[in-house]
């Protein structure tokens, strides 16, 4: 099968559309801005023909692509654009959509492309940063809604702290039915995913959103891991099976780690970490950012405080603090503080100055009260009601003292 | 001497006005809100009067001093306002202003109140929160202006990681010249001071402001810690001589630490603790409150990211992060961040892409390179051009490879 099939083919349009796509995520790298302008000016089956040179661009179009690369970066001529047209021909020798359609189907996957109904609403919300297709491995059913979704991010050498944390947080949340998203490295990524398969009750309990393909688990000490990923929640990636995770694809998959979910906590990062991308991408999409805080001794919690002091993050230590980010309108569940009231809270400031100046163990008189405290005998004997009322003070043959719940 | 010699004495009136302060600040507990509204009616010294009943009130005072109550705590009817100004009469028998005077001059140290020269600006700053007097061990000389004074506070069962933080922040902040400002307790108080004398290159390298008196080192296993920062800087109290330190008493002390520093800064707390009270005070002041982060693991770090949650409180982790807070205008030295730049940061997308295809060992053509990126030949001939220049790809033989440096 050649390129042409893709452009001119079957009548089935959304089959045409899906090869068109697959091709377009060959030829381009994510977020291709001259080629995202192309495919909105265009669609993306003729889209894939001026990309391969099978259609001719003409002056029209060059001058539509212009006012829409213009609409998305800033008003700025293009010059260059005759020869941006033209980037995209030494990798179409390589384009076998077709190929790529059945490998995803071989590993017991699929292709996904906006207007499918299991294409996440989260994701075309992105408008101009939208993927063009995803490449999924995993049980055909719904990605969880945003509001359900949270990602778990951070240090590929994470230390021991970061990864009983995430553990823990990855577990809690996977057991109030939460979704985690994450990235497939080793340290935080691999211990969100441990984490949330061992607690998950959610039907998808982890997504891990990889730079590369997702024909290969990368890296390979993960491959055990991510392939439980893939048969229990979802594995997936915006560029086709068998390319390579270079830096750059590592930046914009990140985009989709924070599109995915509701909350983007950081974990463990250092002073420069990808995650710091991640959480940057979260804030700009106006999604909650938290960051968890650790030593400060630790070079790997340098980036949390980073995001805690500069970046707006919300600083969060328990599954609850981020459940209340991922639903502010307070419908999570309630917070739990470990330690109770104590019984002295609420006192009025003359009745606390009471509860100072009373012994523990032999009881005193009002009148000596009156000299301890520094209140008229009026108001001790007033405030000592009270406070026994509140059980904090008890009388022993017309003397007071404190109880032990004072 | 008695009372009376407080009120009608000699011609001294600095020295009547000392001495009525001193007597008030033995019969009112900090911040009695009657009390200060007859010593803003009347002066200190006829304070003293109607407080020892010495003079009588009479309705035109009530009258007046129902006005500044309401004016203090907001609207209300004071019908219990002549039995208030009989509150202090069991102190009366207790007052002895002029013995409370030389003890502190044995002690080797003095009473200061309002209108002194050393009285610390900040303190008027405060208005109705303003101490009547100040109890003070220590050399004479100037405290140091809030903006060159930082508190330090925190939990008195520090652990050792909360010990060592604050023993090198505070070493860091006396070494800069900073006055380290702190409470007399076990704990971060401790570790506080100590970091502080031994870092010490300011006049005042710290100061401790006590709950009780300051005739008495408490508690007694700092009493030779507490000896040294009298020797060396001050130890001060709002409260008289041989005072207990009580709960009450160490809220308002509070509110004397928070006042005297341009930051607060909270090292380890647990979630309910006196330091979130200083915070607060910090905050009700407008001044800067800090927190250094912690494990999450640990319960006395709870309270500090608690603060970072919910209070407000800057995320702190060094002396020049701090530093910042005390001079926002940005005077204070810069920030040492310890990883530099990476090589790649400011590239342009395609350069970026361009970096990630370029192999390490073997070179790649130009041809090939255009088929990794996904770039035009002219595009890869450019891009290859300004990484060269960056000493981040060197060609060989007229092929390409990315450099150590990249």
């Amino acid at each position: 099968m050649t390129k042409g099939s893709v452009v001119v083919g079957t009548s089935d349009t959304r089959r045409n559309e899906r090869l068109a796509r697959a091709a377009l995520a060959r030829l381009m790298e994510p977020q291709d801005s001259v080629g995202l302008a192309l495919v909105r000016a265009l669609g993306a089956i003729d889209a894939v023909g001026v990309a391969t040179g099978e259609l001719s661009a003409g002056a029209a179009l060059e001058q539509e692509l212009s006012a829409l690369l213009a609409d998305a970066r800033g008003p700025a001529s293009w010059p260059g654009l005759p020869a941006s047209l033209r980037r995209w021909a030494p990798r179409v020798p390589d384009l076998a959509p077709e190929r790529d359609v059945e490998t995803m189907k071989r590993l017991g996957g699929r292709i996904i492309i906006p207007g499918d109904a299991l294409w996440p609403q989260q994701l075309s919300d992105l408008g101009l940063q939208e993927p063009l297709c995803l490449w999924w491995r995993g049980q055909e059913q719904d990605l969880p809604a945003v509001s359900q979704a949270v990602a778990l991010v951070g240090s590929r050498d994470s230390t021991s702290y970061g990864g009983s944390v995430t553990g823990d947080l990855a577990y809690g949340l996977a057991q109030r039915g939460y979704t985690v998203v994450s990235g497939g490295a080793y340290g935080i990524d691999a211990h969100a995913h441990r984490g949330a398969l061992s607690g998950g009750v959610a039907s998808v309990p982890t997504i891990a959103v990889m730079a590369g393909g997702v024909d290969r688990f990368y890296p390979s000490g993960n491959e055990e891991l991510l392939r439980a990923v893939a048969n229990q929640g979802a594995v997936i990636s915006e560029v086709p099976p068998g390319s390579a995770p270079t830096r750059y694809r590592f930046l914009q998959r990140n985009r989709i780690i924070a599109a995915l979910a509701s909350v983007t906590v950081v974990v463990e990062a250092r002073w420069r970490s990808g995650a710091l991308n991640t959480a940057h991408h979260a804030e700009t999409m106006g999604r909650a950012v938290a960051a968890v805080p650790g030593s400060i001794h630790s070079a790997n919690s340098a980036g949390c405080h980073r995001l805690l002091r500069e970046g707006g993050a919300v600083c969060v230590t328990d599954v609850g603090e981020i459940l209340e980010l991922a639903s502010p309108s307070g419908t999570a569940m309630p917070r739990d503080v470990d330690s109770p009231a104590a019984a002295h809270d609420g006192l009025s400031l003359e009745d606390l100055i009471l509860l100072d100046a009373l012994p523990l163990r032999s009881a005193s008189s009002v009148e000596k009260l009156t000299v301890v405290a520094g209140l008229s005998a009026d108001a001790v004997r007033a405030g000592l009601g009270r406070l026994g009322l509140l059980g904090l003070a008890v009388s022993e043959r017309g003397a007071w003292k404190r109880t032990k719940k004072a």
